[in-house]
């Protein structure tokens, strides 16, 4: 096989650290199978713009387009928080996703055995949770025009626009119908159908897909409302969930929480296939920067670990190798080795972000 | 004092059986207290839309106007599920709102101790819980401009536009502020000011507002989907939570799953004065309709009833008698009587609605 490009954007934070862990997973992959890296690395966020003055420079923009795959660590933190908008480290991932036409952004929320304790939620509410959250990400609310502050009969006025064309709805909707085939073949569309008409028009194109192609896959529609209520309340009923940009950050979020490990939860974003043929495709940790920990060796490396992994599977066709790689972290946490997110206080001294990064390669 | 003058508008489903048990208790109050009220009673929602083909008529919306309060039911049901939008029972709640000019949406998410065990959450996240989420209610994407679906290229396309003038952001964060005041005096205001203008705009105005009139309550801001993961994580974090109409519509609806009970919590919806110095106020069960057990004498009255305490609070300067009534509530619930849906199957027969509101009126 010729070599797999990657380009690395670690990022800010936590984004640095836990990307030297995936780095010595990507060694290894070439060590030890057919799996051979052009890895590139670059800026994003926050250090993009203390270098350059923007959270995503051209340059850097044109080799993500270039790439198999990109991957990510994490942006933001409070040194920015007064940034102008339009350069906040937010502004690169937003631009990157855009650009790359990152459409479906694939969400596992998945409750690990060894770590269903964690959890705010009771144990059989949850162990054994496998949610795939389907996120369109490159339209709606976050994208929509027009959008600004205006003045308008002498006062201020916010405004965005949330906008979805039926093209928009019918590609990331066919995301969902086909992972759903992978999985348990259920899919449930969240929006707010009873009080948006880009709610109506989402419910009326994933209705229409699910009849032209997908009918062997079980479809439900919920309101976006009642959705975050029947997470809280009962997750397991759900397997694949479609929903648009932003009920999907709410959402996604709160899926994320029930499993009570951020630390673990990896995503993908994808677009269309490229001359190659594999997704155009962005990979990231669900958390965040985390600027209160950076720098201290305590972040968990799993996500992003975890991230790779989903690399593995969807650019590059490697389903058994991602497999092995998950496998490897899940043996990892069921030894016991846990940073510190993963433990109570009480329970000694937590390994570092390095100890579990070895840990992983050492189970590999 | 002159008398009170309620509607009540029962709506469909369980709103229809729910309020039989309040006039019981509103009975009770004309007997036992100097409170008198004149109760008038009309239609809403599909039922409206049977009677007249309008999910709320003019003269029901006049009545609305000129009444101290409304007592609603709920609204919706499958029946319904394939009117026209622009008839849809929801249509009668959102234009009561928006004509009453309700901007001040109250959501009392409380766990009540006695029924600590019915959430899916682990019972020491949750015990003690009491947040009050201040939802704006008449703007943002429920109502902007423009709003639809059109064609554009060759392709539908479904709009809706999120937007808030200064004014707007104003008026509700005051409500918050003084809310929190009698409360612990705490406010976190979500938005998603990483992304949207309109959330720059509303943490601009927010942040003046507590500024220059309430600097003795502590205030903090969240990304939303960050507030839905705090919400699942350790919700006890929170005193009074401030969003806007669609954040708040997901947001409170998974801060009340967390109890464990939706079939007890109320909320209140508050405008301006009028010229009796009364608020514009509509008060609400927090559960729909219920079509499954509509008529079936399950249906669980003390959410309702709970809503006419708020009333009793909010619109009448009752405060003592509110809490009467809530303590009338606590205090059946600590006896063990329990309608369906606060009971394992095991737990033996359950109380019927009557039976849940007689035991409310005997407690009293
Ligand atoms: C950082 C932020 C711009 C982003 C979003 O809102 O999409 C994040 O919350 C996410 O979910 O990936
Ligand atoms: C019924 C529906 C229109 C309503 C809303 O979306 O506001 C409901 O979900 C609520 O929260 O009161």
């Amino acid at each position: 096989m010729s070599n797999l490009s990657l380009l690395i954007l670690p990022g800010d934070g936590i984004g640095q650290e836990v990307m030297v862990e995936v780095r010595k997973i990507i060694g290894w992959y070439g060590e030890n199978r057919d799996l051979k890296f052009d890895v590139s690395e670059d800026l994003i966020g926050g250090a993009a713009y203390d270098a350059h003055g923007t959270p995503l420079s051209d340059e850097t923009m044109a080799k993500a387009q270039a790439v198999d795959a990109v991957l990510l660590g994490a942006v933001g933190g409070p040194k920015y928080d007064d940034l102008d908008f339009s350069v906040k480290p937010e502004r690169g991932l937003l631009r990157i996703r855009k650009e790359m036409d990152l459409f479906a952004n694939l969400r596992p929320a998945q409750c690990f055995d060894a770590l269903a304790d964690f959890s705010s939620l009771k144990k059989d509410i949850v162990s054994g949770l496998d949610i795939m959250i389907v996120r369109e990400l490159t339209s709606g609310s976050y994208f929509g025009e027009p959008r600004g502050i205006f003045v308008e009969n002498g006062e201020r006025v916010g405004i965005n626009t949330q906008r979805y064309t039926e093209s928009e709805i019918d590609r990331v909707a066919r995301a969902a119908f086909e992972l759903a085939r992978r999985r348990s073949n259920k899919v449930c569309s969240m929006e707010k159908a009873n009080v948006m008409e880009s709610g109506i028009l989402w419910r009326e194109v994933v209705t229409a897909v699910h009849k032209a192609d997908y009918a062997d896959v079980e479809l439900s529609h919920m309101y976006a409302d009642n959705g975050a209520m029947q997470l809280v309340r009962a997750p397991k009923q759900f397997d694949v969930i479609l929903t648009d940009n932003l009920f999907g950050d709410i959402l996604s979020d709160c899926a994320a929480m029930l499993t009570g490990s951020l630390g673990m939860l990896p995503s993908a974003s994808l677009g269309s296939p490229m001359e190659n043929g594999r997704p155009k495709a962005l990979y990231e940790p669900v958390h965040g920067s985390a600027p209160d920990i950076m720098g201290q060796g305590k972040a968990n490396p799993c996500a992003c670990i975890l991230s790779f992994a989903m690399a593995l599977r969807y650019s590059f066709d490697q389903g058994t190798e991602a497999k092995r790689l998950e496998s490897a972290v899940e043996k990892v946490l069921a030894d016991g080795v846990r940073t510190g997110d993963l433990m109570q206080a009480s329970d000694g001294t937590p390994a570092t972000t390095s100890e579990m990064g070895d840990a992983v390669i050492a189970a590999l």
